[in-house]
Formats: structure tokens, sequence, C-alpha cells
């Protein structure tokens, strides 16, 4: 997820705004810290592009730091759509033209056009009082994007000449040799995988990717196929792309309602799911639960993607499904049916040859791409590296990087209508719950010290015998019998621990694990 | 994970008892359902060889089948010890030669050496009543395994001339064209890898695999550097190996205590932590937490291993601790240094020329590779065909497979000393807890009905703001006020429920989330 600030004398603006996935019970969506913009004057949000790990977290932030959100026109709709939807006021975003040039405060900011996996991908040409930030985006070097602009290098050459103090550039594939495909082989790879079939063929991609899309729906009218779409946000995407003047010439394309009246030698499903999300298009074909696309014995279907790390069982579970169904699966693995949309090393080398920056901090990737990007930099005689952590401001100079503070940036849990910090005593009493159960113990002491009733429950406590429950509450009785068997009654504090170490001790004696216990106390004084 | 059975008028063998890792938070250990043998004649466990996934659930499933077990030396000290530790009386484990012939009721079972990622790795010739089986157990075709024995082709093919009725064998990389490659290349590319470097080099390997380590150790020899071996279960795997006969002429290996003694330039460490386990050698020496083994910057770490389905982000973690060290990663991508122990596409089909089996059953893989599997054996000309599912019980006879009863195999979690199915309450509760928490409340009416005390406890709840927790207190005593208006004390079951519904209300308003709810009431009457 990125979020990036760049400051002058208190005036920031934020680039990008994104969340991430959790791959954890309990947390599915991450969002950045912003407890650094706290009491700042933040002058606006500058989003690059439009995917998720850029914009997504815009809806669950923005309350925080209430400020302009600056994008162009396909960005633009997909944050309207997360402002309406999370009940922002939609006039706070400014749409911006391609190449649009702008002042925020101190900073002069250009767009210039990059390719990347989705539409308008843009680089920040950042004009400061204290030199020329030129920050990527997400990015790669295709010649042939298929649909959009091309890299306008124009503007890249141009920004060069008025020399360039930093570059802050993505890192993703930098342990990648050679350079990165153009969407352009994905889409002949595509055409080729379709060719040849009898039955039904579906196909799974990225629903940001409306060229992947463009090239599904060329290839099915190539091969005499009628395209399905299936799944709420590849249409979402489609008219998004269509609402910002893109894909005005898209052959005809049907619905789901459409998929039982093709015949299945002339259907080609395109469909979401790429990840194995189980509320999914794909997940629901696979096992049988689709209302109406059903798939066949015998049937094809492709993945034109790769798997996210940390989705690799998800991914195995459907394609298990689809292989029960006799469905014949066709991954990516050693084929252009995917394309990465990040830079590899020798894209990386051509960037910096243009840009010829003092300065490369490397972002946008994990420790080791990141390494690997400053290096090649070094090769290319950038004379100056620097990767930053989560949560470090640097003081960008002629003569280096100089890290002026750190903060703690953890990360936050959006978890239901709240923003959490993943260190939060919230998540680790959860952890141990999920990890050991609950016991909670109610007593009621009355005027002469006795114990009239004792409750125990335990929810996630695995009962190991069918009295072993009741027992609990036996062997309370007897704990407070203990306890006040010199005629002493004793306080409170003294009766909740004993009998919650009581509790705790026997669960383990029975099952191994110690569930964390709350005891009440009631006594009547 | 593996257990198979194979019965024969009520007498029943198992071959193999495994283990696998959950992959969710607090499953750690998932050992398979064994209902379907509750009150059936069990003459033995017959262990194929070491792996965790092949012998991993002995000591949780054992005191359940109370029956002798049978395995080859190597294979039975790894038993023995996995005994001592749950307090089984290792007098039911029989130690039996490689290539021993015993019968079991009505099996007659000879064990054929294959080859594979570990010493003494056995197919089962079964010959019964009703036909011979070769159960292979996890193989490759390693033309060259480097210790331990080769593949028994003599005893393949005296069996074959038999004629066998079914083959039941490992379909992992059924997927996989061509054949895999042999231990030997690791071997090579091992010692080209540690070529060349100036300061420490570690290298992590699955400690079972001996003849890697073996490797390993000749390796560092070679160049000039002195084997330290780091990690409690490469000693384990060892000396289970020396224990055994093997390694017998291993040049000297040193331990964690020689580390610092030898210079940068002398050192191979070998470490567990190829997985990125948290409690690992490898882990610890990567976030500089290893008491005694420090890597520094310019350091070289080799991964001889494939990451596991399901371990990338660990995986990841770790190596991106390694490259904040500065240490430079030489992953086994696009090498040989790390190959695998199952067989590939032309291993599969070299077995069934061999074998010549009436039926194929494909075992040990994800639907896609059993079915990838299937199709080899089909093209190899074997004439039937079964790939089965968990909980099935095949009748095998000379025209095919019937299914003849299935059950419901649930697989089971180590749920602290107990064995409990994944499926069972005790989990859905846990797995409520951890998405929202709980909530225990506890109220205490006298006997004019009026409410004394109102406790509420939140446990994994997150408390908006600091007044949060105490109104929901006072929230209680509004809510039993109002039941209470017209004079009428509602029942306990009553007072329950509303107190319930309120609470998660409240807390749902808050937080957007409603936990799991405890109310306790206590009347005095």
């Amino acid at each position: 997820m990125n979020l990036n600030l760049y400051g002058y004398q208190n005036q920031w603006i934020i680039v990008d705004m994104g969340m991430t996935f959790g791959h954890k019970l309990g947390i599915d969506l991450i969002v950045p810290s912003i407890r650094y913009l706290e009491g700042k004057n933040i002058l606006g949000i500058v989003a690059t592009h439009g995917h998720e790990d850029h914009i997504g977290a815009i809806p669950y932030l923005w309350e925080k730091v209430q400020c302009p959100i600056y994008a162009t026109p396909f960005t633009s709709i997909l944050i309207k759509r997360k402002l309406m939807e999370a009940y922002i006021d939609d006039s706070i975003l400014h749409t911006l033209s391609l190449n649009a040039r702008f002042d925020l405060g101190p900073f002069d900011i250009q767009l210039i056009t990059m390719t990347h996996s989705i539409l308008e991908p843009n680089a920040l040409a950042i004009r400061t009082p204290k030199g020329n930030i030129f920050h990527t985006g997400d990015w790669k070097l295709d010649p042939n994007p298929l649909i959009g602009e091309s890299t306008d290098w124009k503007a890249i050459e141009s920004f060069a000449k008025e020399g360039i103090l930093a570059v802050v550039s993505d890192s993703t594939n930098a342990l990648e040799e050679g350079s990165t495909p153009s969407e352009m082989e994905a889409r002949h790879e595509i055409s080729h995988a379709i060719a040849g079939h009898k039955q039904t063929v579906a196909i799974t991609c990225f629903a940001s990717n409306v060229a992947r899309l463009e090239s599904i729906v060329h290839a099915a009218h190539e091969h005499g196929r009628k395209p399905v779409i299936v799944g709420r946000s590849l249409w979402k995407m489609l008219d998004a792309a269509q609402s910002s003047g893109y894909l005005k010439n898209l052959p005809a394309v049907y619905d789901e309602d459409d998929f039982n009246s093709i015949a299945p030698s002339e259907r080609l499903v395109v469909c979401t799911g790429s990840q194995g999300e189980p509320r999914s298009a794909l997940f629901k074909m696979a096992t049988g639960q689709h209302p109406r696309v059903k798939l066949a014995f015998g049937d094809v279907v492709i993945f034109s993607s790769r798997v996210i790390p940390g989705n690799e069982i998800e991914v195995s579970k459907v394609r298990n499904h689809l292989s029960r169904l006799g469905v014949h699966i066709i991954t990516p693995r050693g084929t252009s049916l995917h394309v990465s949309g990040h830079p590899s090393q020798d894209d990386l080398k051509e960037l910096y040859k243009w840009l010829k920056p003092r300065i490369c901090i490397p972002v946008h990737g994990e420790h080791r791409h990141m390494k690997a990007h400053a290096r090649i930099a070094e090769e290319l005689g950038v004379s100056y590296t620097f990767i930053p952590q989560n949560g470090q401001a640097l003081s960008i100079k002629e003569d280096g990087v100089e890290v002026i503070e750190e903060f703690e940036a953890i990360p936050c849990a959006v978890d239901g209508n709240q923003v959490v910090p993943l260190n939060h005593q919230t998540f680790r009493d959860r952890h141990k719950l999920m990890m050991s159960g609950v016991v909670l113990a109610s007593l009621w002491i009355d005027k002469k010290g006795e114990l009239l009733e004792a409750y125990v429950d335990c929810m996630g406590v695995y009962e190991v015998d069918d009295g072993m429950f009741d027992r609990l509450e036996d062997a309370v009785f007897m704990c407070y019998e203990g306890l006040t068997m010199d005629g002493n009654i004793p306080s409170l504090t003294t009766i909740e621990e004993k009998v919650r170490a009581l509790l705790r001790q026997e669960i383990m004696t029975y099952t191994g694990k110690k569930p964390v216990c709350v005891v009440h106390v009631m006594e009547d004084k």
C-alpha cells in the first residue's frame, strides 16, 4: 500500500493513499498510519493511478485529513465511487486532464503519462524550491499499451533537462532480469490459448486491467465467440473506462443472463476471481454455485493473471474445484498469458539513463527489491541512493538524503467502522481468544459469605467429555469452600484471582490449553 | 498428510500416518480422521518413510489404534523419538531390514527400495488373496541418490512379473514435464554457489534431506570451509542417519559454539529455517537474535529448498530481514540448488512401463495433480484409473474400482492435548471470537426485582473512546429499567436475551462489529 508525503515549510502533499489486504484471520483490509499528519497543513492528495494499493484507503482515511483530491479522469471515476459509498461529498475531488500541470502551495506538479497495467498511470514531476523530484508511481515501459497513451518521453526528456534532484520509483520487479513484456504479448498469447477449443472457454484476469479485458473481447470475436462478462468489478471497470472515453469501439459484450442462450462453442466467459476469492464469479462457477454460469466436463479455464503472494492456497483451492468438474486449466506459467505492470531491470536502467538524477529513492517493493533497485541506479551512475523505511521523514538535499525524524508508522486494520492500529490491544486479545477460547464465571456471594450460585460458560473451549463443563462449576464451589474454610471471607480480588487460576488450570489439565478467563464476583454486603 | 488403509475380511493395515501444518491462526498441526477405524481389527502401521507427512501423526493417533508399527532402521529411529516424547512404550515398534518381506494377516508385504528426498523410502509390494498392489510411497527415479540404496529395479521387475492389480502412487509432480533432476545436480549446483565468496556463507535446506546435508558438508571442505551445523532438527537428522549406519565417513562438522573461532571466509553455516519459520536458526540469524551465529553485511545466504505453498509470506519476511542486514540472497529459482523428491511426468511413465498394472489409483497430490497422473497412466495403457476422495472406501477388483462406502473424513487439529475435528463447534466459536471479540455481562437482581449490579467486560472489542465501556454498563441499567417499567419482572431468559441484544447492538453502533455476548443473570428469589 502506498502513501507518500512531500513537505516544504509545513505545507504537505500526499501522493496516493492505498490499502492492502490482510492475510490473517479477522484482518481483511489494512491502511497506512497517518498519525504523522496530525496537525499538519495538508494541501491535497494526488493520486497517480487507480489501483487499490494507491487509492483504496481514501474512504477510510479521508475524514482525518479533509483535503482536496486530484486525479485524472479514469482514476477520478474510481475515487468518486469510493467517496459516494463512504458518504463523503465528492466536491473535494478535482479531475485533472492528462499532462496537467498545477500548483499546490510551493509544489509545481506536472503529470507525466507512463504505462502500467491500468489506464492513466501518471508519474509526477514535482518542482519544489529545493529541487525537482520525479515520482514515478507504478510504471513499466510498454511500447504497445494497447489502450490509453504511451509513455510521454518528450515530457520526461524535458523535465530531465531541468535537472532532477531525486527519483522516487517503483521497485516491484527490480529482481527480474531483462525488460517486462508488453501488454501486446498477452494479447497474442490469449488469442492463441482460446483457439481450437470446442466447448465453453472462460478466462479470468485482474478487473482493473482494461487493456486485458479489451484483448479478451477482441480474441473472442476473432475466434467466433461471444464475450460474456461475469463479475461486478469487471463491469464497474468497463463502465469507468467507457465513461472516461476509452473502449468506444469495443465489439459487443454480453452478460451472465445471455450465457445460456449462447452455444458452448461460442462462449468466452471473462470473469473475476483470479486470486481464488471465495465470493468471486470464478469460485462460484468452480463450485457449481453460480446461478447462471455453469461449467461442464471438458470446458477450459484460462488464468490470465499471476498469483499475488499470500493467495497461493486460495488459488490452489479454486483450481482443484475446477479440476473436480473436469475442467481443463491453463495457467500463465512459462507463457505471456499474464504480463507484469512493473519495470524489470532493463526498464529501470532505461529510465535512469533518461532521468540522470542525483539521488535514487527506491519505494514500492520489499526490502530486497528496493536494494536491487538501488544497485541498478548506482550502476547507472546515480551518485546517491537511499532505501527508506516506513515512518522515516527524509530531508532531500543536493548532497544526499538525511533522516530527520522517525515515527512509529504502524499500519491500521479497517475493523468494522473503525481504523485500528495493528499493534492495538484489541487484536492481541482476539489472538488470545482464537488460540484458546474464553471462560466466563459469575459468582454470587450472600451476606453470610456463602456462595449461592456459580455460573461458568465456555466459548471456544473443547469439552473433552460430556460432563466437563458441569464439573467446572463444581470445582468453583469446592475452590470457594477451600478459601473460606477458616471462616474468613477473602477479598473480592482474591476470590476472582483464585477462581480464575483454578478454572484455567482445570481446563489446562483437560485440554492442554489455558483459555482467557473473566470472573465476576457479586457480594451482598 | 498420508494415511492409507488396506483391508481384507475386516483385517486392516495402515500405511503411513502423517500430519500436515495448518495455515490458519490457532491451528498448527493437522492429522487425519481415523473414525473409520473404530471397532476395526487393525494389524499394524507400516511406515513407507520418515517424512512428517507420513509419520508425524503417530504420536497423536496411536493411542486410538494401539497396534504394532513397522519401519526400516532410519524411519524407525525417527518414530521411536516421537513415541518417547509422547510417552508411548516403543516395544510396539518393529524395525525391518531394507527389502524385508513379512506377513500381516492376509497381507504379504514386501519393501521395495525407491529413491526420494529422504533416506530409506520404500514402496510396498502388497500381495493379497485378491491381487497384488504396488503402493509407491513418495518416490522419484534418481540414478544417483548419493547416499542410501538406488531404486530396486530387480524387485520391481520381479513383482511386475507376478502381475499387478493396482498401483497406488505419488502424484505431487504430475503436472511437471520431463523428469525430476537427480540429487547429484543439487550437489554440483551447491558447490558452484558456494565458490568465490570471501565472507560467511550460510545455506538452508530441509533437515530431513540427509543427502543434501552431506553435499553441503562436502562442498564446504571442497572450498576450504568448515561446515557449521546450526538448528536442532539438522542435528537430530544427522544423528538418526549415523545411528542407522549412514554418513560413516562424513568429514568433520562443527556446531554453533565453533562459529566465532572460525574465520568468516572459512565458515559454511548449514541451518534450518528454509520456510521462514520464526523459531528457526535462519530467522534468528536474520533478525540478529541468534546467540552465537551472526551475519554481517556482504555475507551470503543460499536457499537450497523450495517454498512450500502457504509459506510464501513467511519466507519473504526472512529474506527481507536478510536484505536489511546487507546479506546477499541466492534463491533456487532457475537452478538446481533444490531438486524435488517426487516423480515428474517422464518418471511416472517410466514406472508404469515397468509395472503394467490393470488399475492406477493416484494419491498424494491435489485433485489436478491426481488427474494429470491418471491421464499419464491412461496414455501408458493402464485400462482403469480412479481418483479417490478422502473418506472413500474402495473395492479393488480385476474389472475396476468401486466405492463401497463413504464416510466423513474431517481432518483433526492437534489442539493442546486433544485431537479435535476441524469442523467442531470449538473452532467455529473461536473464529467468531477472533472476528469480533467477546462481551461478558453479569447482572444481579434482588428479591424486589431491582438490578443491584451489572458488570460488563469486553475482550477484543475496540473502545472507540475512553468512556465507551462504562457507558455499556449504564446502558444495561437503562435496559433493565425499561424491561421492568410496568412493574413486572421478566423471566431470566428474557432478561438475558434483551441484555445480549442491547450490548451487541450498542457495540455495533460504536465499532461496526457485533461481538459474541454471554450474559449471566442471578436472581434472588
